[in-house]
């Protein structure tokens, strides 16, 4: 910690100042500058209390942290690529993992029909929500456990894995029954109870980016996956909220390269959900992809007009064949695999 | 919903979405402008699938709703202004109500100095985190049932009425045994699962704005409250993510007007987290008052320096009892009581 | 300048950041810490060249600047607090000044009729556009020289002092002529060129703040007005672009507390562009008031639905009139006068 | 334009909203709803007075315009696209033009080593500032003429063309003697004078978005220089503000399909400034080129840790070139060329 003195303090205003720091568990250790006095203060910030509460003091003008606070999930504690392995397909590996599917299970014919397109043009995921987080309580709120079953049946049939979203503790286990991946959605990106149901039934997790979240507490959130024994994450960005209109969300691409660096856990991009608007996915993806991201997450709708959450930002069956070919050259040209 | 159709359809193109409206379940009433042609679709939004699916359409510029989404919580469909009764204090009636506490419970005699300061100074609630939520893993997790204890012990020492945070569906219960008013924090505001949770224990319910709601996504929360038969609820200004650094968060003060005008809840203004910075909360109490806040929610600790979490925005006990006296003549300026 | 190292460095990579640093005119100071190494640069940050270039090398991790980089606006280099007197009215004294008018000046009768109206309520200051800055070049463009006869005609007639927006430096000269105070608008708060302009006439300058402007950019930008000898400058907070969509902007009533405490010149408030909603303009008047703002920029118009700009955030004459009534109280137990 | 009134007004209310918009030069059309009653206003939003004024009215709900603002920029308009040829270098077309270049111009040695650099390294355009905006007064502002006639040498040297910022309507003759294309600043986006000035000199004009422009509004920022006469205009994206503190700015990708979607004109992207921090650039750059860029803007500087502006997130020499080299994958599975 880096701790700023207000300007022409007096000595015993200053001393104050360092017995406090000194009381914390750290050692002070003063440099006079031309116009401000600053200590550092020496000792781990993640094993003391922190020194922020400091900023209260009338004596101090700001303080400034130096560690980051992140740790299982950083790249400087686990330099090697981490990959997940799920029903054979690896995450984080040479291919590209593109998990494709409806916004919201509807039925049996919208999701096998689905299913059956997806991993025919290429996808090895399943991806569709059984429990929805919706906005308004008047809104269709997913099938549940019957949407579950539904998701398990598509698998049986195509042997594409399942990723859904779980957004109750209270079903922790039951999602964890049904899916290979368990989603936690942007809402819920500081749920930490959530987090901490999920990581505890010992399958993958994919952590969205919540709407409003800097790198730093997205990483920090993932920590609470790691540190709770579950080796398995993966980050997924969604875009995030800016006064921007014209597409629903700011998908904001440099998180690819920006995860590599500070994380050795795989990145994936959500398309659909960064621009709302299905008409921007396909050259979304292309840069996804061509920046280095490790997976997909794309809506995919028999009828993308009569879907019931989201129709908007989903690609029709034909699209998203479409969509797969026109990314081929692009994942060859990152070197990467389909 | 009117449905903006892209300049020179075909009339076969024009007919097609008019067939899917009908479909859906509204009746289509169009009108041909000098650019654009631009359908009605008459039929209510709250009981018909909704028709921004139809963005999905090539031949569709722009869906935009015509009505309001959130309903119970509306002064539309409850004109008088609602009253919440906790333990004999009124909120939302002419007495201002300050809920005034530290940032968590810590242990016994930092929450009984407080709580007996702040009653003195005119505080009629005590606030407390048991169960906090942490950015980090590695933080201080709040003392939990041990939490609630203390401050039961301090609401039969002092009087004063108990607010707390609800973190987690599973103690849903349990923190309602302890807690006059079940506080759902940012960071939840659209955990719905929780939200349901705690309407279902039956206390009043205090809403946080999450840091990147907007109005209408708020009001649509309160919505899960009222809709699952809790009418006791107020919101709660906690300050929105923007991209200044000189504050934590921006209060958004407009919030006070705004939520009186469209619903009949009342309003609570919390500048400790609004603004993260101790000295500018007694500035942002005066200006919430003036506007018309039905009540305060501030973080007082006996020493800042100390405290486990958020030192940098609790007030002192001293600076707590120099503000009651400051906002004096704003509350009667404001025609309200103390 | 604080410089926070790579951690595991060599000795040799160490070594050549300290020679940059001294090359480029500072003293580094080295500290070691449990996890970072990190570097204090001794010397003014004014007067040398930038250290945070060095954030390009890899070697380092962060650049952290200590010092403030503003300095004739800051409150540390100017104790007392200014005030600008303009006709006789005194800004940032005791008495509050209010700035009424319309957005635009539109014709002969539109102005004095406002005019003699804001007057009457207790207005000192008459505002109005003669140079209008619209987001489409198709808009209505303003008067022109035109506009500034009428008010300075309405000035004659009133004893009102004037206060225009200037939008090009080529005009700067002309506005001078007819304005009692400049003003420059949130578009061009970074137009530097413009600043220098402004400040060069000798009138008092009202710098609004930019939609996305950090507080310290702000200040920085007043620097400009301040370092070109103009010792006349006030700030004007006139909201920031946010996610928000209820109101056209969020106005951060923070700052009217913020910039008495960092700076010695006036802060001026204006809720019309701040929310964009007429509706709102008085709740947030009674707030800029009672956190100490020392004026008001108030947009008022006979027939606001007939405006030639802006329509939805004007005040009708008599609504200006009943807020005049209004804030009376709150000007009072702010200890300020009318 | 479509009015919403709001709910339960009476025959009168309604009838002089009817007339107001009869008045203002629109036909109105009433149309019913469940529980709203709309008006469609038929009639030019482009030549007659806005509408949008109506919102200040009490019968008003809500004023939504349906027409798009902006004409001679819009793909509506204009179905071909359009390329910019300079100095035979053709903007738009196949082939993707790299504009390479330190921030700003120091001496002639920085600018001729690369200059020399980057047309090796396969860069058609040479960008440098010598006029520099800088957020505080005490900043380097740039070498001026001086800097003018150190690009021209570089130009005369390497056949590049040459591209750099105008700041100040006064010096818009002199920078067009000197540049072949006259670039816009973020700052400057709504510098609606400064925008004419440009567009007048009759150079090609690069226009940045602003920190905080919806697409919207820098389209009809565009919309200035295109009906003023001047044909060629290119948009460059540059990232906005956000609430992330990793990267300076968020850089918005989704700008490259959507501003070909809405304009014919050419998209260039500036991932610079867009992450200021050199080490996500090439990221950036693959992202751009994949999902169908024009151009790119790439700040380059012989020695970043000594240059005199924004150092953090400029090349070196050798970056540079390695960037041109990993590139050209991208660039031809794009489609494009080099």
């Amino acid at each position: 910690m880096i701790i700023v003195l207000k300007p022409g303090l007096s000595k015993k205003d200053e001393s104050a100042v360092l017995r406090e720091i000194r009381k914390l568990g750290y050692r002070p250790h003063v440099m006079r500058g031309v116009e401000r006095t600053v200590v550092g203060a020496i000792g781990d910030e993640r094993t003391h209390p922190s020194l922020e509460t400091l900023a209260s003091w009338p004596q101090v003008e700001q303080v400034m942290p130096v560690q980051k606070r992140y740790k299982l999930v950083s790249r400087e504690a686990h330099q090697t690529t981490s990959t997940i392995s799920v029903r054979g397909n690896v995450i984080g590996g040479r291919k590209i993992q593109v998990m494709a599917g409806p916004c919201s299970v509807e039925d049996e014919r919208q999701l096998l029909n689905t299913a059956h397109a997806v991993r025919k043009a290429g996808a090895t995921f399943l991806r569709g929500g059984a429990f929805k987080p919706r906005t308004s309580p008047y809104e269709f709120q997913g099938l549940g456990l019957k949407g579950l079953k539904l998701l398990a049946k598509a698998r049986r049939e195509t042997g594409l894995a399942v990723i859904t979203e779980l957004l109750s503790e209270q079903s922790a286990g039951l999602v964890a029954e049904y899916a290979d991946i368990i989603q936690i959605g942007a809402r819920n990106s500081q749920n930490f109870q959530l987090l901490i149901a999920a990581a505890k039934t010992g399958r993958p997790v994919l952590l969205k980016r919540g709407l409003s979240m800097r790198i730093e507490e997205w990483l920090l959130a993932g920590e609470y996956v790691l540190s709770n024994n579950n080796p398995n994450l993966m980050f997924c960005e969604r875009g995030i909220r800016t006064f921007e209109t014209y597409t629903r969300n700011t998908l904001d691409l440099s998180t690819v390269p920006i995860v590599k660096q500070e994380s050795h856990c795989p990145i994936i991009i959500d398309p659909s959900q960064g621009v709302g608007r299905a008409d921007l996915v396909a050259a979304m993806c292309k840069g996804a992809v061509a920046m280095g991201a490790d997976g997909l997450l794309i809506e995919v709708h028999p009828n993308p007009a009569e879907a019931w959450s989201d129709g908007a930002q989903q690609l029709t069956l034909a699209g998203f064949a479409t969509l797969m070919e026109e990314l081929k050259p692009f994942i060859a040209a990152a070197g990467r695999e389909f």
